[in-house]
């Protein structure tokens, strides 16, 4: 029985895990979920598929896991993820967990908040956040746009060293979002625009950013 | 030359990582960094300890390495960390990392929200937070140590199952941190009470709560 993979392209971690998982030719069943019907917020996805009630999710037999780095972790111990995406040396791995670590506050944090604000919500709701609000918003997502380029990019490499592997699909797929807002995230940041550059090479990058390409090309 | 760790135990992620690496009995010299004087600001910590300039960080031999999960992770890897706290099996391990990724915008988000917002930069500023922001910093803490409770404490074990980790010892120092703010975590959360009454007894919990229990016996 293949795992179960439950997921929604237009969700980053989503992304991210599917870049891995297809990366690393892992079996498994496609579950998608589109996120935006509130499928994941029904009785029965907290009772069949995770009492968390978001994306991704996987069901290895009876094991549920959520949060994708977690998920990341447990494909490398227990299926065949690519060392290449989650190294073997625990130096590089503590590197690539540091970063990982990092994001939640950082990236992650700042980049689907403005997404949040500016594009989900006023779908969702129907109601336009204030331009108060949005200014703010933008304006810290950019600072730590600044300061992810300063920390981690200030050389012409990936994040953690001389190849690509997670921290760099995960961020990738973090900041791609930030365009479906408007933003351009490339613009002043040379060493961002290189790295990103770079990272959309990777296999399956592609083809798990359809769904964001087609709805900024809309715009 | 034995493992540098720097830290102020007036810091969450600190404190969980002084309370593994005591209870594991790992070597390490002691580099405390006294927060509120803004050492790690300078431009003198950035170059000779962390150009994150966050707490808290470890040096070992020349490998400098922040994030409390990464260090927690490189730990299990390289010395000594008892099984107790980050256990071998891919599954249990699986179990404490969702909740340390879980955590980042949960408990530790909104806790240290509350904390920072009520009592630290006031502190640091002279200046008060509006009382419209820390009611409202204030209830989305509440909700989401309900949300806590409900999720991970809905029976009389731990987090992950019938013994402590590093989740429990994570999450505990979050929480202990709103009591400084006046708040009282466990009013109205009998299993969170329960719960936390048991993690206290943890070897080498009080002593790392020391500093903790002394502002809070002042206020």
């Amino acid at each position: 029985m293949a795992m179960k993979f439950y997921y929604d392209l237009l969700s980053q971690p989503c992304r991210a895990l599917y870049i891995v998982l297809q990366a690393s030719k892992i079996p498994y069943e496609a579950c998608p979920i589109p996120l935006k019907t509130g499928m994941h917020l029904s009785e029965s996805f907290a009772k069949d598929v995770s009492k968390f009630q978001k994306l991704p999710v996987i069901h290895d037999k009876d094991f549920r896991l959520t949060e994708s780095v977690a998920i990341l972790k447990y494909l490398a111990n227990e299926k065949n993820l690519s060392d290449k995406f989650y190294p073997k040396d625990s130096k590089s791995q503590a590197r690539v967990d540091e970063f990982l670590s990092w994001q939640h506050h950082n990236i992650r944090g700042f980049c689907t908040g403005y997404f949040r604000m500016k594009w989900l919500m006023p779908l969702i709701t129907g109601q336009q956040s204030s331009e108060r609000h949005l200014k703010g918003s933008k304006q810290n997502m950019s600072d730590n746009l600044d300061l992810f380029e300063s920390l981690w990019l200030s050389d012409d490499k990936f994040i953690t060293g001389g190849t690509p592997n997670a921290a760099d699909i995960w961020a990738a797929c973090e900041i791609e979002q930030t365009r479906i807002a408007g933003y351009n995230p490339c613009e002043g940041r040379p060493y961002l625009e290189a790295w990103l550059q770079k990272v959309r090479e990777e296999p399956f990058y592609k083809e798990a950013h359809t769904i964001v390409e087609a709805i900024i090309s809309k715009q």
